[in-house]
């Protein structure tokens, strides 16, 4: 078949503006897909940044605003890189016109309003995806080949973390650009929508649905200045949050993300314990796999640190050669493929919009049981 | 000054007396001490085993029925290696007759009974111990040398978590020899009262009391044939456990343990993160302290693997030289060592018994909360 | 200044092929450069696959005839990724022509060709390179840093290996595509120009020239197949070479490299040892730097995980964010956008074809020791 | 039958004193052993330290002139703890009277001595062992077991290394108590007897003999003062060694030692790659074997970190429960437990006084080689 294309238009050029720009661009070179993606126009409300960032990554054309994005013909996929609280927004325009929407993480700002994405997304029949990119990190890819295989067998404990440490000054000022995750009004929630609803996306991929939890929060530094007003303010996100789960499946699970864990960056960890096999992973040595077989011959037994990074491990064939590390950027080169070959195929690519919903339930019980105090039954999709 | 002596009567010759024989045994070869212990009689119901281990170890004496030993005029010190359900009825007669007393660990069934076992101890005014050995792995004490030096600076998170996978198969029969840990009625709790004992007196010295918890526990196998009657029985202990925390400097806690993670043996982990520093350790490799400092220079910051083997790290100037490790027994020689010191400076070494009930009150807590899925306050001593 | 672009020539399609056009293609997206490159031609000899390789990462035309490619006044560039055997050719003719050459490593098959190689690219005063990547991983360079300020002091040892095992399949064919690397006449050796080459290049980098060595070399399997002619033949490149060196600077050194070390799949591995501190690197992590000075503390000395991902480490700033790793490929990026500077500011970027022939000495010392038994002084620039 | 028990006569009270002496108080706590040792008398020069020495460890009595210990009639075992350049005269004196020797690493000064020393003792047939208590680190006993059961299958490569720190300092003296070991007239050599001789040990153990070496040796701080003269002196003992050698099995290896490698305390590292499976272990982490199996599952293999803590490795029945460490001070009492089931079996422990040998030559052909540039074959027992 001759190579079909798809035009993409970007909204929003931070930090997720620049992972898609280059995932987008990137892909063609590695995988060999059905339908090339297109960048095709960019959009932002600062026109000096949106120059640099379309010059930098040849976006072709640019616009300061996202409904006339949407309300081009060209444009065949909105992608949606801005912050949390204009999600549903753009994301139903899009839909409403017919465009293909892929959308950073978290889906929404709760659940109510991601059950309104979904039904409109739906309703329009477009194809759509949520940028939970971990689930395509190699390493963690490999743990779900080898769950599903039931190498693991029966799973008894699950257990995530996501620890930084980039906020514990007081000074660090919150809300505005590079900040607006400090803002509860742009962020929804502080570390529970931004770190935990990472690990809780990929805990239900691997382990199914989430039963009940209960939860506490902390907020340790109580007022910041605002980066724009200058004002001191009540911190009203939530630094630190942890809970306690269980699974459909029985398994107990423990779930923790803070930004205050002092030596920490980006420590991404989790570890599922089965009844033949465990697995380990973490996003600081994110091209390693722990297993652990206790079917290996009783003395020989040990944790396993398997370097996935031979052909045989998923994605890998189309990067370099055994031994050699891929990082981070990669796992949205993996997002976008395997996005343009659901449609292709006709199998969408998850995780959905119906899939990242399931994971705003899961971040609406935890926040309530902190409140509360109370274990919170979670609600299903 | 003369050497003094004290005579031990120990009861029990299981694991622990096993690790308490040889620590009575080594202390004085390693460590220069102001009273020496003198193996003086061994108590145990089974007559050839008994014989067995006074062989082995040097006991002088033996006898078959605890009160007699506490009856002896030669016994100035009575340490307990029994399942927790005798605990209390032989301290507190011990306490009664004038004897210190040294009692494995947990203190006791429950927080009552250990209270009526503090009051006792302390009414009779005897120096008292409980084996919480895991304090004086010497890179755990370094840990809270670095706390109490205030390197860590004003303390975020506390995590620690106890995993084993040793009762995984449900052909493993309860009770008995051996075993009496999967019995409710030998050993009160499950995993709670066996290792997160352990967890939890750590983490007190370390970081103070905790305030209130929130808790979950689980019974995998829910019937395992008894060892001793062949008879299929209800499983009554926790297989696993883990609970969240508030500690009263404003710490959030989180704290596992089972023994379904397959692939762990005995791993023991603690991490604690504050302002300026953090510190993590763990069990299997109990030689070693991570330190992550954020005064070094930005570039240069990084988990430090201290190997805790130098002169000028705890107790390690008793050993060997820098670099050559010790293991799992030298906790319990270390303990004698402080108990010892203790009794001969008058400071009695920690934890005692009302320290030890501390340990329980959490315990009490978490199984409550367990229960009643609501979050429990902590009874404090 | 407005910006500059020079026009690229790839000779070569294979692995190295694509590394490249991978850094010549993102370069631009990730530093700001005062030139640009352009993928201007791919030069190879299989029409089919040059023209997919030129489809895929946006090479303008294609030539089958590298004196074509020379020949051309549109190109500025010259960049060799063929086999060892062409390379002196290719480089001789592009330098008289007046282009830029930039070579793939190991630069010539030996000291005497790399002599006229330097000769002809000095006399034609044109800017040239040699892909001993891995001096840009940014842990790497940071060591380059930490020793050029002082902080190890005077070096007493260094240590480099870098272990496969691809090749200890007896069925393993020798020659033909993907296979030169194991036939003599178009690699020139075996492990010592593919790794060994490698970790000179750094260790020169690093801590200076290298007086004198003492090596030995085997090949373990002493006939293989043909991949071509289907033919057994001797083997006549090395599996594996050890040798022991002087430095200049009155360290002792050893060096080893081998495709026979089963579980390493491309190890490459150095340690400094330096009277206050000594600094550790591994490719299979490549992300992180092992520290240690002693200047810490006594009692808190220890070997430091760097996790080399932050803002102020060498080349980090242009990537993501603090935790997030680059890999393998990222190396050439950085060598390109370093060799764009170079030739911007006048400064050569190194390695030069000069540098490079410092490593082929030292190559041609190592083979000679190991046929002559004998201590070899090293031949220098 | 009845325990037999044999008297032992200690020569020397510093730090292998006591080593030993803790093996042979320790040993009948966790071995059950036909033979049964009896810490009968110490022997030393210093009247003072001899008693503490005896208090401490229960020698029953002192002598201050060891051949008056050799003459008394109630020694069975004489053990020399002595420095280097005294192991010759009492080993013979004490094999002469009818003793069994145990002696400390190295055998001898070199390996005429040493030969003189073999001749004696077997003359005199009495049972006889040198202390290389490294091959009964339970890990590298256990890496011993899968060689012997062919799990490498044909070994390729062999590599070992000891490095530490202590001598950096250029105010360190050379000479007098605990610092013999760098007085070339106690010790016979620096490094290379002191640390080498354990690698050469476990090699010639693990892989078999050693054909030929090339080695260099070096003293980077000339001059010291003596401690006991406070004379600067010339230096004569080699600080740092390291040699590539050629096993009888076509296996390559490379050695070092030094004394000089910044961040190492006591880091004795070996590894063994073979044709099917690969093994890694160091002193630091001694309770871990490294695991590489290239038979697991393709995209399964990784090194294994196994925790050689379980009943079924080597010695750990006798000691904890899984997940337990024990540490360096238990070689020694695997070492008295193998010495005495040799001697009530007749089938030696090794290594013997004989194997020792082998090690000396290695030694003396390393040092050979370093002096004259040449490589040197190794003598052979």
């Amino acid at each position: 078949m001759s190579h079909k294309t798809l035009n993409v238009g970007i909204v929003g050029y931070g930090f997720m503006g620049r992972t898609h720009a280059n995932a987008f661009r990137k892909v063609v070179n590695f995988f060999d897909l059905p339908i090339k993606p297109v960048l095709k126009a960019a959009c932002g409300r600062d026109e000096a940044k949106l120059k640099d960032y379309c010059d930098r990554w040849g976006w072709e054309t640019a616009e300061t605003d996202w409904r006339k994005l949407i309300d081009r013909k060209d444009i065949d996929i909105i992608d949606i890189c801005t912050p949390n609280d204009s999600h549903a927004e753009i994301a139903i325009a899009a839909a409403r016109a017919g465009k293909m929407v892929m959308c950073e993480k978290p889906l929404s700002m709760d659940g109510p309003q991601g059950e309104e994405m979904v039904r409109e997304i739906e309703k329009a029949g477009v194809a759509n995806m949520v940028w939970y990119n971990y689930r395509r990190v190699p390493a963690v890819t490999f743990a779900k080949q080898l769950i599903d295989e039931g190498r693991l067998g029966r799973i008894f404990h699950y257990r995530a973390k996501f620890l930084q440490d980039w906020t514990i000054s007081a000074d660090l000022p919150q809300g505005g650009a590079g900040l607006w995750r400090l803002d509860a009004a742009a962020a929804g929630s502080g570390v529970t929508g931004d770190l935990l609803a990472h690990c809780i996306d990929t805990a239900l991929w691997l382990n199914g649905n989430i039963n009940s939890v209960t939860a506490m929060t902390e907020t340790f530094i109580k007022e910041r200045k605002h980066s724009l007003t200058g004002q001191t303010q009540e911190v009203k996100i939530d630094d630190a949050c942890a809970f306690l789960a269980r699974f459909d499946n029985g398994s107990l699970a423990t779930f923790e993300s803070t930004r205050y864990a002092r030596g920490h960056k980006a420590l991404y960890t989790l570890e599922i314990n089965g009844e033949h096999a465990s697995v380990a992973w973490d996003l600081h040595d994110l091209h390693r796999l722990q297993y652990f077989d206790h079917r290996d011959r009783g003395n020989l037994r040990g944790w396993r640190s398997i370097h996935v990074t031979d052909g045989d491990h998923p994605y890998m064939s189309q990067w370099w050669v055994p031994g050699l590390q891929i990082g981070y950027e990669h796992t949205f080169v993996h997002q976008v493929a395997d996005f343009l070959q659901g449609v292709a195929s006709g199998t969408p690519a998850a995780p959905t919009f119906r899939d990242a919903l399931e994971t705003q339930y899961v971040c609406d019980a935890v926040l309530d049981s902190a409140k509360s105090g109370q274990w919170q039954n979670v609600k299903h999709v």
